[in-house]
């Protein structure tokens, strides 16, 4: 790869904190920022949903901290997260944060950005691609289409523990395409509530397990046979569920596209 | 940078499309295979919004073909573009089309990939960082946090000749946090109708223009002042603006969090 001409990537100071997002899975879809981090990072803290392939390319004598669900065993809190954080960037480590996708999208990045703010630690930002608009285009879904849609709205299916969640059925009535995070814990509901705002049974649907990755799984649904259709094909977490005009596009392009893997 | 044990970056076979998206700006936002793809191209074909320090990492010999409304200079068609792409295409050679951000969020990606397709003619896919999420949250503003909202809404502000846009009423009912692209031109008729449905006033929002550029400017605001600021600080495009509880989150991160620049 070409690198001449590119601008210096900056050392990474003992102490701080960078907050990263991973992108979906394949390392190549990294920006080059996260790339640099992964690569010079002292401690790695990381999701279950950074992908292995990505954090094969930390250092050697990196320290791999993982912090998400595994193996039927819950996660550690997030106040326990962020005291890691906190922790091991007062240690003088340099700190990379890892999650998957972007941080900031549905992936409590805030939360850990408001505890670094009130340690007045060092910390910086690196976006990532979200699974949601990256893995559903790589898929052959676009976010939007000069034919279908002026909005699309990305809506967390699943929320922690007692947290209300997005007023579905308000979403129904709103009649745009829509990306959903953690869907599959409460399909049916979901789809209801969107049927009962107005969302007719055969708006087209389509889920995207594991985008970019090789348990890639697309399924092409509609809304009233989704959770049925999720059902039948065994598709499983992580998954994105797209709803509306957006989700039937997929077959006219898919002739001609060529993919990564 | 340790490429050590990085996947392969594929050839660019000669007459191929590659469709990238650019990021908002900073090259260091680049996915790693947009950044393959600029330095491998045969002829870029890009728009306005893609950055100059991007442009100048493609090859020396490389054909910059520029697509978009450029000083005052209506842009070429989307017939026209298509047609181009095709035709360079056909030529045998390696074609970049690079949009700034993600090429599929309202950046009329799909009707150039239904072109490709049409033509029969191979294309690949690589997602960027959308301005509205990445250029935002490197400002300090979240698209999500867990104690604000389970949903957030991208839309268009501005829609092509005689197209129609969002429902803004609608979404004013709605109450998630939006998150517009090209707001500048309709702003006060938008923020009308975002109160007709029910938004306050109040309601935090902020402005980000040209994001990971230098010319970056954020002004932070509320609905009803929001044209009346734009215009006081002299904020133009490309701009996004945040609408929403989100866009007060700001003030908590900024002591801590160092920029990139
Ligand atoms: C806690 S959220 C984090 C989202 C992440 N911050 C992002 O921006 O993509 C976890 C959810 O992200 C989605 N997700 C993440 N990676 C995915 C992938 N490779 N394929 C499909 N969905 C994915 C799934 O909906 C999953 O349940
Ligand atoms: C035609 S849309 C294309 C959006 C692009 N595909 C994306 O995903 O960011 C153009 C609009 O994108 C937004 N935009 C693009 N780059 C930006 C930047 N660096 N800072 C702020 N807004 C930007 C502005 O709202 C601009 O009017």
């Amino acid at each position: 790869m070409n690198l001449e001409g590119f601008p210096d990537l900056p050392a990474f100071p003992p102490g701080e904190v960078w907050l990263a997002g991973a992108g979906p899975g394949d390392p190549r879809l990294l920006t080059v920022l996260a790339l640099h981090a992964v690569s010079r990072a002292d401690d790695i803290v990381h999701d279950a949903l950074v992908d292995s392939r990505v954090l094969r390319l930390a250092r050697q004598d990196a320290v791999l901290l993982p912090v998400g669900k595994r193996g039927g065993r819950p996660s550690p809190k997030q106040d326990e997260i962020n005291a890691l954080l906190v922790e091991r960037a007062r240690a003088g480590r340099r700190v990379l944060r890892l999650k998957g996708g972007d941080p900031f999208v549905f992936g409590r990045g805030w939360d850990e950005v408001t505890a670094l703010s009130e340690a007045k630690l060092r910390f910086r930002i690196i976006p990532g691609l979200t699974a949601g608009l990256a893995g559903t285009a790589l898929a052959g879904i676009p976010a939007t289409s000069r034919d279908t849609n002026h909005a699309v709205v990305l809506a967390a299916g699943h929320r922690a523990e007692g947290q209300s969640t997005a007023d579905w059925e308000a979403l129904g009535r709103l009649g745009q395409p829509l990306i959903l995070y953690m869907p599959m814990a409460q399909l049916e509901e979901i789809v209801a509530a969107l049927q009962r705002g107005g969302l007719p049974g055969d708006t087209p649907a389509a889920l995207v397990q594991s985008a970019t990755t090789e348990d890639e799984r697309v399924v092409e649904s509609r809304l009233d046979a989704l959770a049925e259709d999720a059902e039948r094909h065994g598709i499983g977490s992580p998954c994105i569920a797209v709803i509306g005009a957006i989700a039937t596009l997929r077959r006219r392009a898919l002739a001609s596209m060529v993919g990564w893997s």
